[in-house]
């Protein structure tokens, strides 16, 4: 039986660059969190060694013995098969394919694992522990380098048919827009994302324009979406109206998932919500142009409270969500 | 208890311009059917009072007494309020607003009376008597006039947290393109439905492009998609030219719902699938660059087997699917 003292789950994100491990609470708090760089380069064998060696570690940090702990969340950068509990693909360490992580880190660690693609993992953090705690549809939305989404209907996540739900970021936003990396025109993520915002100001400065970044150009070496926002907030004009721009697309591809889903709420996550205080006017704005009126009416759109945390957090949820204790206490 | 015996369920399809009620065994067999006009100009209570007519007459000649139909489902063209019954706004059907017809139909027929707007209840007839039989995460897009969607997720009609789930005709897939009569530019049924078909054509014929069309406009009048499609379909170049357009956009659109929801069905009805056999090819094409292979891979796009009778056959499904007896029995 869970009861409130057994009631912690491990949380591990795998990223592109860094993994976070953590034991959280039943009510999201994190008690002690390790951080490691990825090395994807060095491989999968040698990753979930060092992964498993920083769960060990945040476990014994955290004074907690493993009994108390219900269960292990993963969230990988990539789709998973669920039955296999593989991660599929995943371009963002070292393109690998077919990585069999719950079985290689369950072996080593003798607990239950349960692994997850990040966007869904994020989007259960936010219902178990965020924004979304007393709603049953939502759509968590991860704007960052690429586009992503994690999905809950009916107050559980919402896979799909073959665990690939919430590809938003390559919706057809504009038909004949820019080339996406995917090979297709228009794709949200080739328009809003971090990397577009990026893109947009990099050739903007490079057919001359000016920019107040041309001044932090040699301190920043290269120019990122966050130094946009930045610019923007001090009212230089090239920032202004890209951010004007990324807003609009942003608007019809949030709008295109409120059109079809019509949730309860929307939570934009990932790096260019560290933005939402520049974003947020023109983005509901352009939404009330492009959402169907009774849609709007039923939505809130919010930026996640989680900051980085967020990774970890849904893989922690993770854990409890699976935990078969959990679900009848709390569903 | 149901049983196939009492298993019959009576179905009232409201449409703009006429309505249908028929008698429907739980095999999706339709026992009797009656269509009547419209008229919605004459008002609602006129109208209620006919609907109830013609759905006693096509009761009485299924030769059933009343205690063999568990329910009565009616499909109509706008947003439902379920809690209340009521019709929100009908745009076709005079503008209505708040029109209480499921309480004003059951106080005179005297049978359980569910009601549904059309697309939501097409989804689920072809979940119930279709090709969505043994399919648990499916979508049913009907491009007509307009362009909506009716959703079904784990194996359940999915109506959105205020019942406008499925609007997939106000989706951007052209955030620049033409005005939709919406307000909004470049919506999914702007540039695919039917009416842009036909707009597309129209608009070709006046700046002077040939097509075997001008030889037909005296017999047909007014040029519709149909027409466009049948000169395609004859070879000829402008209207292969509009159908090319056609299918990039109907992938495009068809192509977000299977990127955000990888179903593993799409159901296209509506008056354009009449088209299927001209459509099919280059949409399949198209929908291979704009989607994620995964969730291409794992869904089937086909034509609805229903043709006209899905708006009836769907409204009986209503009757069958909110009978507590039958959920219990095939759920």
């Amino acid at each position: 039986m869970l009861n409130e003292s057994s009631a912690y789950s491990l949380g591990i994100d795998i990223g592109g660059t860094k993994i976070s491990t953590a034991v959280v609470n039943i009510k999201g708090e994190i008690i002690t969190k390790t951080r490691i760089p990825t090395n994807a380069e060095k491989g999968v064998s040698e990753m979930v060694k060092r992964v498993v060696n920083a769960a060990e570690k945040t476990l014994q940090s955290s004074n907690l013995e493993k009994n108390k702990i219900c269960g292990v969340g993963i969230g990988v950068p990539g789709p998973v098969d669920y039955e296999k509990g593989v991660l599929i693909f995943a371009p963002n360490l070292s393109g690998w394919r077919n990585v069999p992580f719950k079985k290689m880190i369950q072996q080593r660690i003798n607990l239950p694992v349960y692994l997850e693609n990040d966007a869904n993992a994020a989007a259960l953090g936010e219902k178990l522990f965020g924004s979304g705690r007393d709603v049953n549809n939502l759509v968590y939305i991860t704007i960052s380098t690429g586009i992503g989404a994690g999905v809950i209907i009916n107050g559980k996540l919402y896979q799909g048919s073959t665990g690939t739900a919430g590809e938003v970021g390559h919706m057809t936003i504009d038909i004949n827009g820019p080339l996406c990396e995917c090979g297709n025109r228009g794709c949200f993520e080739a328009l809003a994302s971090g990397n577009a915002v990026a893109r947009e100001m990099r050739e903007m400065l490079s057919s001359g324009k000016s920019s107040v970044i041309t001044k932090w150009v040699e301190e920043i070496k290269e120019v990122k979406a966050e130094h946009v926002f930045k610019a923007a907030r001090e009212g230089d004009v090239s920032a202004k109206k890209i951010v004007e721009k990324t807003c609009r697309y942003l608007a019809a591809g949030i709008g295109n998932v409120i059109n079809l889903l019509n949730p309860e709420l929307i939570i934009i996550g990932g790096g260019v919500s560290n933005a939402w205080d520049v974003i947020r006017n023109p983005v509901m704005k352009e939404l009330k142009k492009r959402v169907f009126s009774p849609n709007l009416d039923a939505v809130k759109v919010v930026c996640s409270h989680m900051g980085d945390d967020i990774g970890v957090l849904g893989a922690a949820a993770l854990g409890f969500m699976n935990s078969k204790n959990f679900h009848d206490r709390c569903f």
